[in-house]
Parts: structure tokens; C-alpha cells; sequence
């Protein structure tokens, strides 16, 4: 029998916590006997003293077995998932599903919705009129059947212990803890039923981690949870000092997806990170275990030449009951338009800026009850380090709400013109991979 | 308008607060606005970042507004009182009163209750019958005037914010974090309204503080807070390895007071404890201010071999109703004899050990609403160092409650004896003065 200051106490003067003593405590939080005051200082210990992998991966563990866990049995491979860490203008899931699908290889993908700066791929999908992001069994297990893909939202009891702990960690302080941020994102992915996951560990200003530094720490300690818990994992680590592809918003983003995936018209940062995490998810399959990173990645360009990955994307909104043609019509009357106010070279992008701004546009939630105006968005017509000339256009937006001089101001603020060319410019996408 | 999770933040990365961020989070708490979880991650963040000078005298200062703060201007001198951090077998309270009653220097005492390990003043005088700790203020006004003392309990209403913030970190692992004792010790005495106060900090394992390095960092930080709150504050270090004086309880705490006081039989370290603490209080009051220490010290010697300091004792007793004569008759009838089992050197005693024992005997409250057995107690009849012969009596006790094979074996084992004579033998009993 335990109690909850001792080990409080424990954990404050670092000494390493066993599993029945983790499991009390998340087991105790859950089932509402132990306190929120003590857990929030429990937390708060955790955030100063750090846990180590045993310790981190017993917490993912505790938070996987507090709800139900889904048996993916039913598919006869390894089944992959993909977690990006967030950030904006982020629409790599609906990339990915139709490509990984276009190889044969079944996937379910489960995402979420978008909170504060950064939007969520269930939002995004539901901006496809008739889209359904919640299947039945039944359905589900005819769309993995006849078409090898489903993207569906969380089902409600996924690692209840973990929402219970961040809703905490957000009004205590106690969000920034690289193994509470490990072990969340862990959990609700284990929790899911996958035998591998690629993690997409966002870099930059528009990330919720900063420094580069920072994200390889974060990359190991989920790597490491991987190996406690047999669960392949990578971690792929890429730029977010500005905003991937050019669209941030709801169906504008759908739109840029469907154009890359058509080979159509696309970024070349989105299409590189999309094409790695891709063929990472492909390389964890049965079936391309023994091929090189490399050859997938041709194979996947093969795909979206040849119109496979499109098909395949048409394929997926059909499938859920949306009505793809409608999403992808053209449509939209900008609102604001923003010019540069000199010649100069684009020398920051405030990317979290952008987000919060897209948000105030109706794109966006301040609170999960708010309703998104799945129109609204904006498109940055530059990248960083590029040449622009006084009066060329940086970035235009749509909204149905009034005209808002604070936010035009904020718009023009968001990117930052220099005369001098940025000797440090950076043009990598992929910063690392960690496995 | 600030919001809770940004203070905790700050706080947490080590950024000084300010005057109003404190007050936001001290007054939010007490008046229900800050929930206990926010709270409680706020300690802890100041249990690992700790707390500047400033801030911990704003916090202090923060407490003492919170709730009511006594008018001592009817006495017409400074208000000196005098506060133990809390030692085993304390019963220093109860003989400094008359002592310095006996230097004509008027003197209020507000003590507190015992719990856990440590016995207190108020319960100890309770054993004495008729002995009212609450009085009116028609009767506190009256004692003054007439027998320039008295001993009573706290009110209700001192420093809330202290008592809100004690019980909360009493269940969350933040008791022993310095910033948050300091400012809890200071903050409960200078709402009494006193102008200077002679801190007794124990060192030792029978004392919460265990070490006389760490008793050496709180005597500072409490010194430092009375500068900044313009409260004259002395800070003495005494060693709490073995009980103060022979006994432990209530009834007998008082007897053995009362010997001390009378001149009859008394132990040598609380004497020169009870002197030190007495004469530096005197010496903080406007009368005895010029008067150096060793001079005030004989002074109160000789009150004590003149009967005066025993007369005063005999007019507080009765004063607030007590009846002294019955409380100091000899009356017990020992439960346990427990005898050397070798010859040899006493080299440890387990002092917080023998405080919970005397609890479980009756003399002290394992949870607030226990009710006290007066007679119980323990009478320790060796001290460190001491040589002692196999057979001899080395403590006595006791109770009204069963005889206890477990309790007593406890007992053995809270005294060891050792072949060896001691060679780091320590017989100061002021271990440093802080001020």
C-alpha cells in the first residue's frame, strides 16, 4: 500500500519510481482516489527531476492499459501510423494515407482535431462535404477490405489517463516535461493498436518544440519508449520556422493535398517530408522491409506520376461518403491582401503568428467548442530566404467575418523583409532521423 | 490581470515574481479563486527554484494580511515572543513566560497544539486543571496590567493564507522547502503583532530540520525577513539529538518546568537554553536593551534562586485559573521500566522515535481531533555520552492504555548503548546565533 506523498516525495528527490508505484498513481488519478492537487505536484516534480526511460515507458504503459486498446488484428500486415508533434499548415496525413495505400500496404489512420495555432487533419477531412469521419466496425473493416485505407477520427476511450493528465498539465505549468510529452503522444499511438510509428517531431517557431536540441531529445526518449514496448518507431525530425506548403486552414489545405497528390502543383518542402515519412511508414511493412528508403521514394514519385496516388485519394473521400469534386472547385474571394512594403529578402516567417491569426479568421479553435468556418485560411505566397520586390503579394486570406485593421496589421507583421540576404539560410527539410 | 499558469511558469523558470504577481496568487488561493491544483504546482515549482529574499518576505508579509493582525499597543513596551521550530521534550515556552515576567518586562505568548512527534505548549498547560488557554480580551487586558503575562492559545483568524497553504502542503510533498517554512514560521508570529522575536531552530533527528547547515539557511532566511519587515529577529541554533530536559508528555513537562523554576532539580541543557532564549528576548525589549547577555543571564539566575521566577510561574498558573498545587503533586505509576541490557557509552538516542512512542502512550495526537492523556509520558533518565551500567534504569513511562510487547521493545531500541566513548562528543547547547 502506497501513498501518494511518498511518492511524491520519491520522485521529488529523483529517485527512481517502480512500476506499481507509477501505476498507483495514474490509476489512482483516473479513478478520481487520488487528489488533482497531488498529481499536479507529482507533475511538477516529474518536470524538474525528468524520468528515465524505464520510468517514462511504465507511464506510457499505465496511460495505454487506462482505456480500451484496439485490436487490429483483423489486417493481416503490420499496421503503421504516423504522430507529427504540430504544426501549421500541416496536412502530410492526407498525403500519406492515399500514397501508402497506393503500395498496397493497409492503413488506418486516426488523427484529431486542430486546437490553438495548429489545426487538426479530422477538421480538415471534414471539409469535404459528406466526409464521415466516424465508421462503424462493419465499415470500417469493408473499407480496409476493398480500398486498404480508413482515416478516422479517435475513438473516445483511447488512453483516458493521458487526457485526464494533459487536461492538468495545461492549467499547471506543466506542459513543457519532454517525458510527459513523450509518454502522451506515445500512449494514445500504442493505444491505437499499431506495431509501428512514424513520428514527424516539428522543429521551429511555428512548433511547440524550439530548438533543434530539444527535438532530438524528445525524438530518443520516443524511440526508446518504442524499444521497451516493441513498437518500431522513428523519428524524423524537420523544420517548422515557417508554414508547410503554402495553405493554412481547412479545405484550402484539402485542396493543396489533392494538387500535390495529382502532381498538379506543389511545395517542394511539403512533397520531400511527405515523401520520407511515407517511405519510412513503408519500410516498417512486411512487404517493403528489405527495400531501400530510396527505391520507396521513387516508387512513390512513380505513384503520383503515374496518377495511382490521386485515384487512391479519390478513392478515400468516395469511400467516407464525401463528394471530392465539390471540395476541390475554386471558390474563394480573398479578404485581405498583404504586400510587401519593400524589395528585400524574407527573413522570418512568424509561423505560430500565422496560426493564431488563421484561427481569429474562423479557421481555427480558441476553445474545442468553438465551430470552424471551413473556408476561411490563409495562403503565404513566399518562402523564407526568397527575393521579394515592394508591392508583390506575400500572402492573401479569406474570412466571412468583418473587416479587422488589427488583423491586417498582424498579417503584415507575420513576415519580416530584410535588405540583407540571410547568410545562415537553411534549405534542409529533413533535419534527422532517429531511430 | 494575470493569470495563474503564467506565474507558475515564471516561477518555475526561475524568474523572480513580483509584489502583485504573489499577492495574485496568495489572495486567489485564500478567497477560493485559485484552485489547490494550480496551487499546488506553484509549490513545488518554489520547493526546486526556491525564493529570493524579497520574495519570500512579500509572501510573508502576503500571509500576515490575510487574515487578522492583534493590537498589542495597550502594551505600553515592545512585544517580544519567542517560537521553537519544534523539538521533542520543548518545554521552554512555559518557563521563559514567568522568567521574563520576572525581569518586569510584560509579555503576551500565543502557543499551539502538538502533532505528530512534538508535544505543545498549549496542551501541556492544559494538563494543569482550570487552565484556561482562551481569554477574553477583558481578561488579557486585566493579566497584563496586573501579572505582565500570559500564556495562550492562537485565535482563529491569524495568517488563513499560512494554515491554507500548510495543509495543502502537508499532502503534497512541499513541507521542506525553506522559503515556504520560513515564511510560514514568520508569518503566524508577526500577525500576533510582536516587534521582535527569538527563534529557537532545533537541529538534530528529533527536529524537522536535520542537519545544522540547513538550520543555519532557515535562520538566515528568517533573519532577512524580519529586516525586511522591520521585525527585530534573533535566530538561535540548539541541538535536538536527544529530548530536551527528562521528559516527554504533559503533566510532567510541566512538573519538570516547575522544578526548574523553583531551583530544585533540573537538567543543565534546558536550563542554559530557557537563559539564552530569556535573555536575548530581554534584551530586545526597550528595558533591558543596553544590558549585555551574560549580564541579563545572571539576572535571571538570581530570580530563579530568589523564588521570585517561581512565585511569577505560581501567579500565571493562577491567574488563568489553574490549579498548581494538584499539578504538581507526584502522582505516577510507571507502565514501563526499561534497564540497560550492558554496560557501555549511551551513544544515540532516536528522538523523534521516543516523540511518536509518547504519542502512542497517549501523550501527544497522531491526527488533530485524538484526545490527550495528560499522565502519560516518558521520562528519559540518560543523555548521550553517558556512561551507563547493565541493569540501570534508562527510561520510564506511562500510560492508561495496554501494556504493549511491540511499544516496549520500540523503547529498548530507542536508546543504544556502545562499548566505545565517543570521541565526536558535541556538549554545546547553542550550537551559533544568527541575527
Amino acid at each position: 500500500l502506497f501513498s501518494p506523498v511518498e511518492i511524491i516525495n520519491k520522485k521529488k528527490r529523483n529517485i527512481e519510481l517502480n512500476e506499481s508505484e507509477i501505476q498507483f498513481m495514474i490509476k489512482g488519478f483516473t479513478t478520481n482516489k487520488i487528489p488533482d492537487y497531488q498529481v499536479s505536484a507529482f507533475l511538477m516534480a516529474i518536470y524538474f527531476t525528468g524520468m528515465t526511460v524505464n520510468e517514462v515507458s511504465i507511464l506510457t504503459d499505465c496511460m495505454v492499459n487506462s482505456g480500451d486498446t484496439i485490436d487490429l488484428s483483423f489486417i493481416n500486415d503490420t499496421v503503421i501510423d504516423k504522430h507529427s508533434t504540430g504544426g501549421v499548415g500541416d496536412k502530410v496525413s492526407i498525403i500519406v494515407v492515399p500514397l501508402i495505400a497506393s503500395l498496397n500496404i493497409p492503413m488506418i489512420k486516426m488523427s484529431g482535431r486542430g486546437l490553438g495555432h495548429t489545426g487538426g487533419t479530422i477538421d480538415k477531412l471534414e471539409s469535404i462535404k459528406g466526409f464521415k469521419t466516424e465508421l462503424t466496425h462493419e465499415e470500417l473493416l469493408s473499407n480496409i477490405k476493398n480500398h486498404n485505407m480508413a482515416l478516422i477520427g479517435q475513438t473516445k476511450n483511447i488512453a483516458p489517463a493521458d487526457k485526464k493528465i494533459y487536461a492538468l498539465r495545461d492549467v499547471t505549468g506543466t506542459v513543457d516535461s519532454l517525458p510527459l510529452i513523450a509518454s502522451s503522444i506515445m500512449s494514445k499511438k500504442i493505444a491505437t493498436g499499431v506495431d509501428g510509428i512514424v513520428l514527424d517531431v516539428k522543429v521551429g517557431n511555428g512548433a511547440f518544440v524550439k530548438t533543434e536540441e530539444e527535438g532530438r531529445r524528445l525524438s530518443k526518449l520516443m524511440v526508446e519508449i518504442g524499444k521497451q514496448l516493441n513498437k518500431k518507431v522513428v523519428s524524423i525530425l524537420t523544420p517548422m520556422n515557417q508554414p508547410l506548403g503554402k495553405e493554412i486552414g481547412n479545405l484550402n489545405e484539402v485542396q493543396e493535398a489533392a494538387k500535390l497528390l495529382e502532381n498538379k502543383d506543389y511545395d517542394y518542402d511539403l512533397m520531400e517530408i511527405s515523401l520520407e515519412i511515407a517511405s519510412q511508414m513503408a519500410k516498417m511493412s512486411s512487404k517493403y522491409n528489405n527495400i531501400e528508403i530510396k527505391k520507396i521514394k521513387e516508387l512513390l514519385r512513380d505513384r503520383i506520376k503515374d496518377g495511382t496516388a490521386f485515384a487512391k485519394f479519390h478513392e478515400l473521400v468516395v469511400a467516407q461518403g464525401g463528394n471530392l469534386d465539390d471540395a476541390l472547385e475554386e471558390r474563394f474571394e480573398n479578404s485581405y491582401i498583404i504586400k510587401s512594403r519593400k524589395d528585400g529578402y524574407v527573413d522570418e516567417i512568424k509561423t505560430e503568428e500565422l496560426g493564431y491569426i488563421a484561427s481569429q479568421l474562423g479557421a481555427g479553435r480558441i476553445t474545442m467548442n468553438d465551430k470552424i468556418d471551413y473556408y476561411a485560411g490563409i495562403t503565404i505566397n513566399v518562402k523564407l530566404n526568397q527575393f521579394v520586390k515592394k508591392g508583390q503579394v506575400i500572402l492573401t486570406a479569406r474570412t466571412s467575418r468583418a473587416y479587422s485593421k488589427e488583423l491586417e496589421t498582424r498579417m503584415e507583421d507575420s513576415v519580416s523583409i530584410s535588405m540583407n540576404e540571410n547568410k545562415n539560410k537553411n534549405n534542409q527539410f529533413i533535419l534527422d532521423i532517429i531511430r
